[in-house]
């Protein structure tokens, strides 16, 4: 047996996320489906870094699998093949035997789109939120942004559901970017918490609107309490970009 | 009454084509919903510049109805709020009584979009074409274009279900470019016909693939017979940009 790592891409719209889950089209599912087919029907699975919700669109997903077969540089097509267009194999390659999609990654990265547009291009709808008549202000934004890098307890960024124990998590990058007419959140860390980067693109926008000041991202943060952060933004502007390992 | 004049957006994906049609989801049957519900349920129905085909795409459709509503510039906003998000109103302005879309419209600019990435992009599936293995050789495909430029009768390059007799269309320009990871296609021309870029996409595809020679577009538009150009490109490469009045 060999154990694959792959990187996948993927429009999140017409998903229920990307766990498998009964009767539901998923991330997963049709990568294991696809699988299966390719191993003729034995049950192979995949492992990902973790899961993504509804709506939510990944560039560099990592997954792993474990295989009898040897593809060599065959495998992205094999799979790309049998896969629908919503999801793509970016990079297939053969890891070590201990490699772990989700136990290994020592980071992830991902980004939070908004867009500017006075109205909405028909063709952004599911790919970035649309600010309307919101003008937010960058630099405060930026500013509130201030109180989150680092290593902190983010009980307040998470969603109540969240059932891990320890809360705390380093925030290694997060920028603010306006680029051409969109701004872009970034942010980089150790490992993010059930809907952390949701909440902290609520909370900053919030900031950046002026319903509150930069200064009071440090108050929600040291509150511990998710009734604090106010509204998770939707899940159609976040993409997993990248997992380290 | 007043006339007025709106351009639209859509993304074609998930529409039946522009023109209404029992029982399916189109453009203009979106259109005029919204614009019935504007006028209190009133019959107002628009007229378009002219149809385009399912899965094709618009960034600057034109459409006129009458109405005796005075919204000044209200109407954007108001037809959005009642328009389903792949379309989208992006400009509105009160015309001449004697303004007609389809007939006053002098002239139209299409893009076709070829993406050359080796794996496709899932948020490129249903806005660009995928080349995959092809290389077109764009020096080519110029070469076979210039044979289109100009006044020509272009029976070979529309569908043989075409009922219009006059075939003959004047292409103004016809540009192919490389932009990053994209090979657009540029036409603009006094009128259409069914099918007409699509076609010409096509041919001018195979030429820079080395199946046909730049000379032979000459020998297909001299044909006058739709069965000597091939096949018509996918709908969802194609975009209406621009009606002209």
């Amino acid at each position: 047996m060999k154990r694959m790592k792959a990187t996948i891409a993927y429009d999140g719209t017409n998903f229920a996320g990307y766990q498998s889950q009964p009767n539901m089209r998923t991330v997963q599912s049709e990568i294991d489906k696809a699988l299966v087919k390719l191993h003729k029907d034995d049950s192979v699975y995949s492992v990902a870094s973790g899961r993504t919700d509804s709506g939510v669109h990944a560039l560099g997903q990592v997954i792993h699998f474990d295989t009898p077969l040897d593809l060599a540089d065959r495998w992205k097509m094999a799979l790309n093949v049998l896969l629908p267009k919503d999801v793509r194999v970016v990079h297939v390659e053969e890891v070590a035997d201990d490699f772990h999609a989700r136990y290994g990654a020592t980071g992830k990265t991902y980004v939070y789109r908004w867009s500017y547009s006075e109205v909405q291009s028909p063709f952004e709808r599911n790919f970035a939120v649309h600010l309307g008549r919101w003008n937010p202000n960058v630099e405060r934004m930026q500013e509130g942004a201030q109180h989150l890098i680092g290593t902190h307890d983010f009980t307040s960024f998470c969603s109540a559901k969240t059932a891990t124990t320890n809360k705390v998590r380093t925030i290694r990058k997060l920028s603010l970017e306006r680029q051409g007419d969109h701004l872009v959140l970034e942010v980089e860390g150790d490992g993010f918490l059930y809907n952390m980067v949701r909440t902290i693109a609520g909370v900053l926008l919030a900031v950046g609107i002026g319903w509150d000041e930069p200064e009071d991202v440090r108050k929600i943060r040291d509150a511990k309490d998710r009734k604090m952060a106010g509204k998770t933004a939707p899940a159609h502007g976040l993409y997993l970009m990248e997992v380290t390992y």
